[in-house]
């Protein structure tokens, strides 16, 4: 089978700990042994999220003295693949004795009209109180918005349209190779009004990017991985039960939240509504179960799916 | 012809310049327009430095409160690859339409035992005055010197043995792809007792890693492009002049300064004594003209190599 997992943030910094890179080495070569195993048996290809690893660069670079302004998403986000991409490729490697791993930058086009440019929602960076926000807002050019009592960068989360490298991903897997690509969703780029790639300060979800790029290079599974075992029917509440089975019709009646949750399922069920394979959610150290149905929120069109009655 | 660009630092931040993105953006895209003139006749592989730029991300991990450590510069390193692979991929992209460009994250080994190890000799970083720098080298363990009047940070500079992805830049190359690669040199690995690969804290010399990866490749050049047009003869002196072939031989009678020229004398020497091919440094703007044997200074194995009639 041909694989895409999307990594979850949190496998690479798990909440309140330290972002000090030997930590999150660690967790990256954990997550490497579960990714091993995939990637024993199938074709692999792997994106991951940079939220909290953009963020701490973006602090980084707004507080640097050396520059006039601070730099821009598409470059932090660049840092970031470089940065993940190296532990990733080397844990990787490490696991995998000669297989042969890459890992590449790679840009996501977005249209330059996604009416997400008019709205920006998505808050980056740190909390400021309302004049600072402001008179920070009228400086640099950014949209501010209040984020509970205090107020925050807002920056477009355009649609993802395309990974531009996707035709050499796949002659790359074809080969045999193990990819890691498409880090943070990808570098966020519109086509200019000359017909150039140009980045843009957007950020992109990543469990969106993961499906359009699983659908571009036809994955038979859609693997999105993160620290919850399953999906909850009725999260938080008395009668919350895991959610073993399902269908994108399904999932569409329930109600997530927007931030955690919500995209990782919107992410499944366009990967299934539009191909009619395979996605699931769970455990990253399930991973290899949860391919074989035995672990996680299995998605697919309807309830007579082959797999489904291990389920 | 199959070759190798190794790109200046100065070709991406001018001296004196900021380090602004947008700035280093520009330079990279006149640095393309080069590089496509090339890339239009030629396999191409390029490499790039990354000191400045590296040098200011260490600045800023120092001086981030939410580290216990900064970032070591392996990680560092591959921040910088990730960054200015990006720049150099779109660039290279706008600039050649409908050809195939990959940015790729490379590790560079070299020797655990290698005797830079024992005798780190690279300044990095900012300038403290004596009590300080022991002081934080008694903290973090690092190995502070004397740079002129003031203490900075050292670490060892060692010879690059192999990029550990060779073979899948060679699988690229011969499928016409323009190769962005082993930024800065390569992020520093070794090969620790259990023979995983392991970043260390090092810096490699671009040079040196490109000189070697063109002989790995079979390059039938290795171009070390800078901001001078051509290697001088008594530098800094009234009969200085300039060389426009030379010989290994001829060029290791002379002397260079250690920091800028000599690194790139002996790169380009190293590959002219191991493969019989050729190499040159000059101007990135005169890539094509070098390449012609018009332009820079021509190192070859011999006064009798072909392209010696029109130097």
């Amino acid at each position: 089978m041909r694989v895409l997992v999307a990594l979850g943030g949190n496998a690479l910094l798990r909440r309140g700990q330290r972002p000090d890179a030997d930590l999150q080495q660690d967790n990256v070569c954990l997550a490497a042994a579960s990714l091993a195993e995939l990637a024993r048996e199938h074709e692999l290809i792997i994106t991951h999220g940079n939220g909290p690893q953009v963020g701490i660069l973006a602090l980084e670079s707004a507080s640097d003295p050396n520059l006039t302004r601070p730099y821009p998403f598409d470059t932090l986000g660049a840092q970031t693949q470089g940065m993940i991409g190296y532990w990733m490729l080397q844990a990787l490697q490490n696991a995998l004795p000669g297989r042969q791993v890459i890992a590449m930058i790679n840009q996501t086009l977005v249209s330059a009209v996604d009416p997400a440019f008019d709205d920006p929602t998505k808050f980056v960076g740190q909390v400021y109180d309302r004049a600072e926000a402001e008179r920070l807002a009228a400086e640099n050019g950014w949209t501010v918005k209040p984020d509970g009592p205090h107020w925050r960068r807002v920056v477009p989360s355009p649609h993802p349209q395309r990974v531009v490298e996707t035709r050499l991903i796949r002659g790359l897997i074809r080969q045999g190779v193990v990819v890691v690509c498409a880090g943070g969703g990808g570098i966020p780029v519109i086509r200019n009004e000359k017909g150039r790639l140009q980045g843009i300060e957007a950020v992109i979800d990543k469990d969106l990017t993961g499906s359009m790029l699983a659908e571009a290079l036809e994955c038979d599974a859609f693997l999105v991985l993160t620290d919850v075992p399953r999906v909850m029917r009725d999260f938080g509440t008395p009668g919350q039960r895991e959610i073993r089975h399902t269908t994108p019709h399904e999932l569409r009646g329930l109600d997530f939240p927007a931030g955690s949750m919500g995209p990782k399922v919107e992410a499944a069920c366009r990967f299934v509504e539009t191909t009619g394979d395979m996605a699931a959610i769970g455990r990253l150290d399930q991973a290899r179960q949860i391919l074989e149905g035995t672990a996680g929120t299995i998605v697919t069109p309807g309830a007579t799916w082959p797999l489904a009655s291990t389920l």
